[in-house]
């Protein structure tokens, strides 16, 4: 399970003083993509610029059980818990001092950027993604 | 039901050319606060700073079915499918010339500001919900 | 002097309750969007999409009056104050109920975005800008 | 002079493949935040939550020099220019592998949040303060 850490900011934080959730899944994305160069091994400016791929978001749920406020450190939890022929299911689970506070399930699938299709994921970054999500 | 319109802007939308999602749900909390206006009878400045009361998230789920881009004029439905004691269930359908792009489904709760707890709708507003969910 | 009409919406306030600056940024863009449509004649998806042009920031200057809140209807003008052969410096006044909220002064350069280079005003554009500058 | 260095995330970048400014001033932000605890001694969520105090911007002066692209590390300088009773001026200068990509210059004013009134720095604050525009 991959593992970062992120700082919940002024620019986060809404008229209620807690976070607002749309800045929410922009931290969640942060965390994607840091999993997604230690996971894959390959970073998102390579996937987007070099190889013309994205991870486009296809469904997701989300649970919001505490809210959080400016200055909390976040720990992000990313797991793999179904690799597709193209897709991916990952779980987003957002902790601070132990206690869960909100928690984001999606579906990605892979996709190449200039026509919009569905891509298959390459051997190697598939076998990546099954030995991560065992 | 509810309807307004907004457009896909330039900050809406990702370096795909599509609207990236963290700022779909901008929009979305866009048309639930004309909806408050429109529907509760109190718009979101006097239920927030007159009343102290706030209506965060506590669950949605979002269904992405075909990308949007630059300068679409977005169609916003927002239906009320359960009115609870201090709770209430939106499902936001957003359209671009008659295709559905995207649904998000929230469930959100009466809060009280400034001790985070929920508080049951008042009467008036509970009325009007039930009527608004028929 | 083209004018328009925005909200301040909840995703734009920061915890101490007021706009939180960079959203007033994204609000001025929204802004220029439309005088792009209306004074420009060509809306900024056809700028973007079929002519490859953008129109980045080169600088800006901001001052912040008075602070606005939750549920302002904030009053936008857009003037050119200066055209140049590629550039086009635009004043961004917004108003709320006849108070000066904010004044941001661009430097804008019409540029071609697969190679980032400045471009000239095509003909057409220059004399409506002109025209608009007057 | 205090440093940080942020990356440059999908979310900071627009349809053009570059950074958004307004994201830019989040990011600014960001690392204004970093300088407040580091060179202050008291972070945002003291000052905010405890001191009832913020540091908004009453002007501010950008200049873009080169474009940033998802995934650039960028390095944050922030120097303090000026030093008010109750007023500060920064500089931010944002660099990537050396290379200068923008620079904001703004002026802020310690305010008390509840009237919304400008306060002077305290005394310790104010030293420090003197002391890092040294």
């Amino acid at each position: 399970m991959f593992r970062t850490c992120l700082p919940l900011r002024f620019a986060h934080c809404d008229p209620a003083g807690i976070a607002y959730y749309p800045r929410y899944f922009e931290l969640c994305d942060a965390a994607i993509e840091d999993w997604t160069a230690a996971v894959l091994g390959i970073d998102r400016r390579e996937m987007h610029m070099v190889l013309g791929l994205g991870l486009p978001t296809v469904t997701l749920t989300a649970d919001f059980a505490v809210p959080s406020r400016l200055g909390d450190m976040l720990d992000f939890a990313v797991s793999v818990t179904r690799v597709g022929r193209s897709s991916i299911d990952l779980t987003v689970d957002i902790d601070c001092d132990g206690e869960r506070r909100f928690t984001v399930r999606y579906t990605q699938v892979l996709t190449q950027l200039a026509e919009g299709k569905s891509h298959p994921w390459p051997s190697e970054l598939h076998e990546r993604l099954i030995k991560e999500s065992a």
